[in-house]
């Protein structure tokens, strides 16, 4: 099945605001096997709006929206919506009744601008907007189906989970079953993966498919199954997914679809261990990764970040000899670094990171982009230089990745 | 001037990439007055970018791509592009230099497909990409104009920063100039802010606008001149802005452009003091969104993430009596972690928070998105606590941005 997004609202159009639905719808539309083949994103005016609608559904028998139902001024996607679909606005006492029930819940109190949420289009079915005060609505016109959500993230994200997905497989009548299975892999080029392979794809049953999602370090591979029998296609995907861990060993370091810092999770609460890291040019940044994931307070102590020379020597007891003879970015710096934060947060295993994330501080000899960094499980360390292209967010964000990787490596060898 | 986006990339449609390319390239655009009036997010499929195309160009003078031009057979756009404009694709040496240069400079082996990256519609004009092997095609016809860049946004900020902005407006005639004066405002909400400034909207001369940009906890306001002269456009702007500054008083607390982590960095830097901060639920992302800013590491000594009440306690000098008595996620808590950390390393000024960012942890007494922050500047303290709304990662950005406003606004009392 093919599907369309409009996304609407001038502040993505001045860049004020990054559009992160549609492609968490994408994603979950793939997850039962349908596709999104176009993304428009259009001021808030009637007449373009409209257009978008027509071209769209020139194309697909499927439109999403998302965007443009605040209660100010500015959004007039509900009355355009009335009018391209012939009808009219009319109070609704349900949506009224969310309303309230969500001010009360807020302690807020209402005015007319938000009253003004209850009326809706007589001409489309409302689904109840459970997190927030806009109307989701669901439109029909000659098999085809438009469905206008909200353009807050956790608003449209919870209609689409609690009602969108399965009223549109319904109404569209997919009742196949579909089966995931997500690995993740390390060591590989996304070529020479597909080249390892290339015998096991070839043998894929026909209800099976598989797919590369390549990240920075690491591959996520899935298995999708899609049929009818859902016993039957779960029996197949373990089938598969067991042959593809008996060719890639110890390469699938993640039976499960998960971050980097979620894999280094999942390796420390099997073995009941802790982490602890010690930044200095990720600044924070790999705890922050590491504290994203639900739960990480089971094995991460904490971090410290050592920005300044004299934190490193006075917390992470550095030595002064180390930090003046080889400097802040060396081996002989990071080493002490992960053992200084291992032994101070009395952790089982430890990341350090000193490096050069620019646009200053470079050297003919260490230019921006350098990057040392220690990783230590038990009594073991390891140290490696890096030298990261781009500018110094992606500095930042791959020193993270490759220091969540290499412990990672350290603690599977 | 009207401009469209036209964003190609199957990985974009099934969302595993988040397009930030036409955010920033609205945002540049903007500046020069230019108004990006939809973008279109289509497959590598030929059809798709020509029917795209066809109707940009039916609403627009100016066209800019982006994508679909790496060297993997995925790649379609450069054909589709040399047949949409009726040329065919020959072998440019200057193109091939650049390549050259560029794998040289990575001490990387040319093979075949990077090759081909030579080849360009004889229908265009070249612009050399500096930064990256995909060259940027300008094409023309009749008056209107297609540019096709990169993906990578490294590469397309280059190119459009470098060449193609300057070259779009002398193409254009766009000889005006354009003054931007943008500061940051605390304390109010849009519509109150927008109550307080309407006589001064009123009054502003006809060549400047003013823009309300509200983000979480600020809003950024931004006048924009444009016009011939620029040295009268600098005096009437400085003008308005020094109203500006006379009815916000110390409410607008940042005279340029940036983020809090941003605006409380300039604030450090021009008093000469250092910061630190103190953090269990925000994970490091203070830490991280202070690191972001580059100079930073003028004035931040560190952090330590105090995950654990062990860490808390043993390394942030937090008692056990106020960790058993009160909890971790209390005033008294987070007060000792602000001076804990302030004098654990050296600093002037000091964040400290403690909550809990789901999604569990959270009680009738403390339900998840309590957050308890500290601030500290010299000996003064202060702490309050928020509930947060939305999911975990959501707490901790609503708790980073509110403790970076917190200590602005100890700070500049």
């Amino acid at each position: 099945m093919n599907v369309e997004i409009i996304v609407i609202g001038d502040e993505l159009l001045i860049g004020q605001v990054t559009d992160t639905n549609s492609g968490w719808i994408a994603r979950e539309l793939n997850h039962i096997g349908w596709e999104v083949t176009e993304i428009t994103t259009v001021r808030d005016r009637s007449r373009e709006i409209t257009d978008a609608l027509n071209s769209s559904f020139g194309r697909v028998d499927v439109v999403l929206m998302t965007g443009g139902l605040g209660p100010t001024k500015d959004d007039i996607t509900k009355q355009t919506l009335c009018d391209y679909f012939g009808g009219k606005l009319v109070f609704d006492e349900s949506v009224f009744a969310n309303v309230e029930a969500i001010f009360r819940r807020r302690k807020l109190t209402m005015n007319d601008s938000t009253r003004n949420q209850a009326y809706v289009p007589n001409v489309c079915t409302v689904i109840q907007n459970s997190v927030g005060t806009a109307p989701v609505m669901w439109f029909e016109r000659n098999g085809k189906v438009l469905v206008s959500m909200p353009g807050v993230p956790t608003e449209m994200k919870t209609v689409m989970k609690e009602a969108v997905i399965s009223r549109l497989r319904e109404y569209f009548q997919d009742h196949s079953s579909i089966l995931h299975r997500t690995c993740l892999v390390k060591d590989f080029t996304e070529s020479r993966l597909s080249e390892t392979l290339s015998d096991f794809e070839a043998q894929l049953p026909a209800c099976i498919k598989l797919a590369y999602l390549p990240t920075p370090g690491v591959i996520r591979l899935r298995l999708t199954a899609r049929g009818d029998e859902e016993s039957y296609l779960q029996k197949i995907i373990d089938d598969e997914f067991f042959k593809l861990r008996t060719i890639l060993g110890s390469h699938l370091f993640c039976g499960s679809d998960t971050t980097l810092a979620g894999a280094l999770g999942s390796i420390l609460t099997e073995r009941g261990e802790t982490l602890a890291t010690a930044e200095s040019c990720t600044g924070g940044n790999i705890a922050h990764e590491i504290t994203r994931v639900a739960g990480s307070s089971v094995y991460f102590k904490g971090s410290v970040v050592a920005y300044s020379n004299e934190v490193k020597a006075r917390v992470l007891n550095v030595s002064s000899e180390t930090l003046s003879g080889f400097g802040a970015v060396s081996r002989e710096t990071v080493l002490q670094m992960v053992s200084g934060v291992q032994r101070l947060l009395s952790s089982d295993c430890a990341i350090a990171t000193s490096g050069i994330a620019g646009p200053g501080g470079g050297s003919v000899e260490k230019p921006v982009g350098t990057v040392w960094i220690a990783v230590r499980y038990g009594e073991r360390s390891e140290a490696e230089c890096f030298c990261f292209e781009g500018d110094r967010e992606q500095v930042i964000a791959r020193a993270t990745q490759s220091a969540l990787l290499m412990l990672i490596q350290l603690m599977t060898k």
